[in-house]
């Protein structure tokens, strides 16, 4: 089975009260609760062997991670995160000063981003799991979907992109990368930024009209925003953002490109608007028309479609 | 360590902003924001193997019984669910069916308690696991906490007491009950009744100064409620609510009274009131009087503390 499919499936269940704006079909919930702020709600988990393991982060990297996973969401629907809940599953081998050290990390992001930790819950379990629930705000005549995007609006995305999946190729034997490149790419990693501030910034600048988390990696996210609005989304392979150091390594251009396109949990947002952008954390990589969801990328004079390339959580399941 | 030690020493790392009202040391987080009611926001997480397997529960009645459990937390505080999201972690034997059915189970709680299912996440993972996180709302100057008993109230607590733990008891095969009979206790752990409904109307009649749900058991959540209150609490044995078909079950009255004390999960609300209150659903079982946070059993003329019998989810691990 694959996700999408399923979650579609799982819609027959959703959004029964008039307050719901948007379902979370969205990755975060959209809600009306007599104010003149629209509410946010968005859970996200962080599992042992598969998001991380304790091998490659350290325990206070582990909940800067997954707590800056959780706050991208919030991001890509242009809001401000007002306080989170900690669930955390913990396995027998940790101990007290461990779990303190996850909350340091979490904490680490308040100071940039101002919510409060409201509270938490611990469970006894076999493997370290981090779930971080998320409550925001975002004015209500201007929050941001994926369904959004507009005939001849100009894509673009925040940050840089592959890092995340070149580190763990590296970590799994997969690729050899030299020490200090490593390092580089292990920052992303360990401390993503989610553009919680730089989505506010940009909304106040330019319209924006359509945006995601592209923690699925670029290709598979973009083709779910471009499906939600049916729009066909054109991108120059060139313009998508590398690190400088990632430039510099011995692979080929086109593999690059096409790492970057399937790097998942980048933390990182893509986005539409119809106004020319100049901001040093956003690279603008294509535009869309009206079409029926596909990403075709132009690399080398030729296009390609790249519309599935990306994580699916479900895909190796049984069905 | 212990679950309350431990979650003390991460109280450093809550509240902090202005908006909090209750952080939930509480289960439940209570948050201002810009309206006439109060924000309530819980998570809760039912794991295989440490909560339920699926040799004793349906993939339906698992999505019911976690669903129950995180809207109980929404019930001892008096408020009311507004959505849910459900985070799912899917082991590789789970088809779409099962996870169509554990949804099934969330729906069934919708037709009394009318939230929505705001939407969900779903991770591939080794075991299931079901994480609900509740965004419920409650009256401005009416919701109820942990440490609000006061001198004199009395002690009520919903429902009955003991199916669950002696259920489990029977499944371990620590106890042979007879199948008919088991068939009763199973009633309680499959289907538990968040006391959403109850506790509203309770709330409309009489005055109610504290509420804790008792997931860990009747001895130790009433020790959490009289430590925060600065009360001992005092029970009369012979009081606490036993099923029918539980009294009559071949034991001594003493160790069915201590398996009710013990028996975590019932999703029941132990609350305090002044008033003398009647109603078919609640059961007086003692006072509170100025003290030190002391649970004080009298059973057949003898009075035991018994402040620490629960169920404790950190107990095993290491330090």
């Amino acid at each position: 089975m694959r996700e999408d499919d399923l979650l579609q499936k799982l819609q027959q269940f959703w959004g029964i009260t008039p307050e719901i704006i948007v379902p979370n079909g969205d990755d975060t919930l959209v809600l009306k609760h007599d104010s003149d702020k629209l509410l946010l709600l968005t859970v996200d988990t962080g599992l042992e062997n598969v998001h991380f393991t304790t091998k490659i982060l350290s325990f206070r990297e582990i909940g800067y991670r997954i707590c800056a996973g959780a706050l991208s969401d919030i991001a890509a629907m242009g809001g401000i995160p007002l306080t989170i809940l900690v669930d955390l599953e913990v396995p027998p081998y940790l101990n007290e000063n461990n779990i303190i050290s996850i909350y340091q990390g979490i904490k680490e992001l308040q100071e940039n981003y101002h919510f409060s930790i409201g509270g938490g819950n611990i469970v006894k379990g076999s493997r370290l799991r981090l779930t971080i629930t998320v409550l925001g705000e975002v004015e209500k005549d201007y929050y941001l979907t994926r369904s959004g995007v507009k005939n001849g609006d100009y894509i673009y995305v925040t940050g840089d992109l592959g890092r995340t999946l070149m580190f763990l190729d590296s970590i799994y034997g997969l690729l050899e990368i030299d020490k200090e490149v490593l390092k580089i790419l292990r920052e992303k990693f360990a401390y993503p930024e989610p553009r919680i501030n730089l989505m506010k910034e940009l909304k106040q600048k330019y319209r924006i009209n359509a945006a995601i988390d592209i923690s699925d990696g670029l290709g598979l996210d973009l083709s779910r925003m471009a499906k939600m609005s049916g729009m066909d989304i054109f991108i120059e392979g060139e313009s998508i953002p590398l690190h400088p150091e990632v430039k510099k390594l011995d692979f080929e251009k086109k593999l690059l490109l096409l790492k970057a396109i399937q790097s998942g949990e980048e933390y990182e947002v893509a986005f539409s608007s119809p106004d020319d952008i100049s901001h040093p954390l956003v690279t603008k990589i294509g535009h869309a028309a009206d079409g029926t969801g596909r990403i075709i990328m132009r690399l080398e004079g030729e296009d390609k479609e790249i519309s599935q390339m990306g994580y699916d959580h479900l895909e190796e399941l049984n069905k």
